[in-house]
């Protein structure tokens, strides 16, 4: 544990500007296309609650598609070292009473944080018992779990797993499945690029995704899924955009002296640079393990992950976004949107039109060439 | 003119918070690699002056590679409809003083906003008198001025006009000139994307640029100029860095209501995404026109482009950045950095080793395809 105290979160210090001030911020840090959503006052223990709109002109020819999208960001309840099943069944608990709470506000589409069904434990680099986390993506346990809630809520759910494929030796993914809102499992996307940064020892544990950037087509919208450090990757976002992507989710795990003030500018720039919404969604809270471990950074080896700063916030292809959730409490964030905002900002924008893809296609196909030279240009 | 009264900066707002919340602010908002930089005091009346340096861990087996940028934002002089050779010469007069200036703060590598020369008369879609400011790049007036100022003090200057092709049918183009500390035109950069929002006509002016994606390898740094639009598009800057730019530059002209929630977010996640610095520069004030133009918008003829809101900031490739510029002030920015951090941050992050191009080449080959279907998952 760092020791130091966690401030609450930046929206809360902002909060002290007077009225004036703080809207000048607001305007130029968050622009002016999200307000206050009211939902039915519901009254919880285990996590906030905040919830938001974004605008969107009507159009003539084409109705309102307003969707309702949730975002849980939570701990892990238990110690890390409880044993497998009581974890899992504690965060399955949790689980269930967030979707329940987020259909009362009749939330359409739900996202969990990356591998929520566990901690965080691949800064360990140990296999035992962490391995033992991974489940079917089709007809594990979480999924079977989810399935019910999915029906009975209506609700399209995502849920980054750790993944086992049997019908693959075995091995491990870092995997986002996709249920929809009548229980069909609709299929299942894996994280596309893994680091080697810090304490995210992942690649000792699986290997980069195989499946593409695959588009799932619900009733609620066209979404994808980026998890993780695919933010870092604009190519990654890209195309998720070309495949039609109206919302792409990141659900993450990441720390405080890290990457905190990355944060806001990644998953909010590919909303921009794509044309469509985002959300990112970030655990929250310091993990403790009961073995220690060293971070490759020089200092003695210690048993914690650091500080998990949750930070949670979804942005819209305008530029605008909301607040984020708190950096040291569950949280549920609520936010309704018209998908009709993507092609209108395309229009605007012309973003996709003025794209030259075709001139990157050659490049890139150019630059992978081993004996690549750059384009430089010097005085000889 | 907008008539309102402009804020002076976001940072002069946030000054109000009390020292530690301002702290903390800071910290999330910018990280925490920037400082303040002690230059020489040097009076000067025709802009402010702000002065920053970016930290950077010594190495064993280089020495560090310390550059001195300075980008320069500034007001048309004069009214746009005095003759064209007394607003060139007043603004020839304007950048001189800002180069000594930047000389005696020892600036080693010095840009300008985009089309620095003259009005942003791309709203107005009038060609009279407009295209008469094109210059040629290698031979041009302007060109043939910053070389003399290069020589004398030592400085790459990197000169963003709008350039007439006379060896190609006297087409305009969107240009960057590089010219080099010895005084030498080193070679240009013509703008990748065009945009075509709003007021910003530039489509009806000149085309997409045909000199792909340059470095100009200088005895200061390799460095690479985005122009304006491009900094939209991921694909322009992470092209740049495959070709192994240090330092990017992002000359523009943009104005509050169309982009200000989006200018800390592109330029600042293209520093992180591909692990070199970024420079975004844009114009600042309001421009008035002799003859009224629509803005395809709906709204009646004016006179006024809208505030160019300034704030021009440098950003490292850890994601760090500077304060920004005043929105309503010409201003000098002045900032030191290391351009190893950029070696020592792609170590760090991996995110030219986990970046999987090899797969993207072929996603984008495939995705041009005018016969493309996307990657959609649907419940059949």
């Amino acid at each position: 544990m760092s020791g130091k105290e966690e401030i609450q979160s930046l929206e809360q210090l902002l909060s002290k500007l007077d009225v004036k001030d703080l809207e000048s911020v607001n305007k130029i840090l968050y622009g002016t296309g999200c307000s206050k959503l009211e939902i039915p006052n519901i009254q919880v223990e285990d996590f906030e609650i905040q919830s938001y709109k974004f605008s969107c002109p009507r159009e003539q020819t084409r109705l309102p598609r307003i969707t309702r999208v949730g975002v849980f960001q939570n701990k892990t309840p238990l110690e890390t070292w409880a044993p497998i099943q009581e974890q899992r069944q504690a965060l399955h608990n949790l689980a269930e009473k967030a979707i329940e709470t987020a259909a009362k506000a009749n939330v359409n589409i739900f996202c969990f944080q990356e591998a929520w069904t566990m901690p965080f434990a691949f800064c360990t680099r140990e296999k035992v018992p962490w391995c033992e986390y991974a489940e079917d993506a089709e007809k594990g346990p979480t999924t079977r779990f989810l399935q019910n809630l999915a029906v009975k809520n209506n609700m399209v759910i995502i849920s980054p797993i750790l993944e086992r494929d049997e019908d693959h030796n075995d091995v491990l993914w870092n995997t986002a499945v996709v249920i929809d809102n009548h229980g069909y499992y609709l299929g299942k996307h894996r994280k596309n690029h893994i680091p080697r940064v810090g304490d995210f020892n992942e690649s000792t544990y699986y290997m980069e995704g195989n499946t593409g950037h695959p588009v799932f087509e619900t009733e609620f919208g066209k979404i994808a899924i980026n998890i993780c450090y695919g933010r870092h990757h604009p190519l990654n976002w890209l195309m998720f955009g070309i495949n039609g992507a109206e919302i792409v989710f990141n659900p993450s795990a990441t720390t405080g002296e890290l990457s905190e003030p990355l944060w806001g500018i990644e998953a909010r720039n590919a909303a921009i640079a794509n044309s469509y919404f985002t959300c990112a969604i970030n655990r929250v809270g310091t993990e403790i393990f009961q073995n220690e471990f060293s971070s490759g950074n020089g200092k003695p080896a210690h048993k914690d992950f650091g500080h998990f700063y949750g930070a949670s916030y979804i942005a819209a292809p305008n530029g605008s976004r909301t607040p984020g959730l708190s950096r040291i409490n569950n949280g549920l964030l609520i936010c309704e949107m018209d998908l009709n905002l993507c092609r209108q900002t395309k229009d605007f924008w012309g973003l996709q039109m003025t794209q030259r893809l075709d001139l990157y296609a050659k490049s890139l196909t150019v630059a992978v060439d081993p004996d690549f030279k750059p384009q430089v240009i010097k005085r000889i």
